[in-house]
């Protein structure tokens, strides 16, 4: 079993008000693979320059991330995105984006990429989700993330690949943008009427809910006292959400592993933003991993009342 | 058992984008009274004019609540606030505050006002709340609201009030505010070593969270299509809680029974929206109060995994 993800493969320079890294491992495909390779095989396509080293690509083979689609350009330059947070850890502020040989990025999936059961389309050009959509016909399950700038100047491309695929990965801002609905169960109603089987709505600092035609399933963010880093978090998210699905070896998914899924993606997401990048989760564990998925269990339950309570 | 409200008994004007009520009952405490009604003996203290009649009592009335220690004021006028929502429902717009005979509150309890076993001290000036919890000084349980104008203007009086209490019930934007701090666990936290034992933050659409010393709890708000009237989600959210707490009859609450609570404040909330004012409260049902009680277990379980599934 194997999840393959296509998206950025970059650096990102960022300053946050817990300090600050200059070019390092960071990218939406980047964070999802690390996610997901805490629960099966992970394939990564994407395009990186020649300044893309050894200690990056490292970092995928230390994780046992497949990088024969991590395709290299000679001469080229990675993607590169500088980024700063305020106090308001939900806003990222953009400060350059260099897209470098992610701007010709092509993606052509190898015989292998095309064979895994799942495929995960991260954050690029709609129309290319698409393309690698069609590449990967026999894929049990597909998903796709998107942005705000996608939705204002692609959004029939945008809307083609949503109809294209079984899970939509997107913040709750960006479904009411796309919607043009302010009310979230509404707005999730009518994405889902596109096709898609599930909608994963990120809520930051709130956590995630899941919308699906026949439920709806909330979990809330873990109480971090420290937030050192949010980028990546809702890849990471969406790579513990695939992984744990892939790990499970079934040819259909019901309700609860949906749900278990959606845990074991806010527990991801809740580590990476520990530290910068990927450096929490290079040292992360899987006795940590379980910890936090009984933590949540602990965060949400509660008891039936054990009598008639109104009168 | 009773619990006793102080706070707010007004006519409120709206105007949301379902339509608009002119001088309809509302309040605070009446709001609280109402919600907390439907699972035990309810007192409301307050102050109305001389234009509120006979159908305002019978509100009251018709829930069972005990309306000796609501003071009508002979010639006076009652409280009367006009606000606006827009698309964004998170959001009261105010036009028009009268405050009318509710400028000079000063409320005295009654001996029987006084000998609840829980007391909530609804939104007004924090030296009233001060005021009427040294009144109570019996109370097994306490609990007050506030708001932004207060935390600014009235910063010392409510860190005073704050102390006295319980158990604090803030939204979220309000909890970073008077803190100063933007991270909510941390935010909380600070909070919580003034002394009360409970905090609550709501967190609008997103739901509640409950914080303590030794637990976090969240519970998502219910995912309703249709808002047609935010006012008074909060204080029906605290009337569930603290009135459900009192129907349990225990002189020790402990974590399970606070969570249950949370979730019966929820409930309520969710309902009072789907109409303007009161008046989906008006003609609730026991019945109906539970199937959603286990509408917010569906929306929020998670089973644990069956087998060990990183690696």
């Amino acid at each position: 079993m194997s999840v393959t993800v296509v998206g950025s493969v970059a650096f990102d320079s960022l300053e946050t008000p817990f300090g600050s890294r200059e070019r390092i491992l960071g990218g939406a495909a980047t964070h999802f693979s690390v996610a997901a390779s805490f629960f099966t095989d992970v394939r990564v396509v994407g395009v990186v320059g020649e300044d893309f080293g050894d200690d990056e690509f490292a970092v995928f083979r230390s994780r046992g991330i497949d990088t024969t689609d991590l395709q290299q350009v000679p001469g080229g330059r990675s993607f590169h995105w500088t980024g700063r947070y305020e106090d308001d850890m939900n806003v990222a502020h953009t400060v350059d984006t260099q897209l470098n040989v992610f701007a010709d990025f092509d993606p052509q999936l190898s015989e292998s990429a095309r064979s895994s059961r799942i495929v995960f389309l991260a954050n690029i050009l709609p129309a290319l989700q698409l393309q690698v959509r069609e590449q990967c016909s026999d894929a049990m399950l597909t998903g796709l993330d998107s942005m705000n700038f996608w939705i204002e100047s692609e959004r029939d491309a945008l809307t083609a690949a949503i109809r294209a695929v079984d899970c939509v990965v997107l913040n709750d801002a960006e479904v009411r943008m796309y919607t043009g609905e302010p009310n979230m169960a509404k707005a999730a109603r009518q994405l889902l009427a596109l096709g898609p089987r599930v909608l994963l709505m990120k809520q930051g600092v709130y956590g995630a809910c899941m919308v699906t035609a026949e439920s709806f399933f909330s979990v809330p963010a873990y109480p971090l006292e420290t937030v050192v880093d949010p980028t990546g978090a809702g890849d990471s998210f969406a790579g513990g959400f695939f992984g744990y699905l892939d790990s499970l070896e079934k040819s259909e998914l019901d309700d609860q592993d949906l749900r278990q899924a959606v845990v074991y993606g806010s527990v991801m997401a809740s580590f990476v933003v520990e530290e910068f990048g990927n450096e929490r989760l290079q040292r992360l564990t899987e006795d940590e991993i379980h910890e936090r998925f009984d933590e949540f269990r602990e965060m949400t339950v509660f008891e039936p009342p054990v009598r008639a309570t109104t009168r």
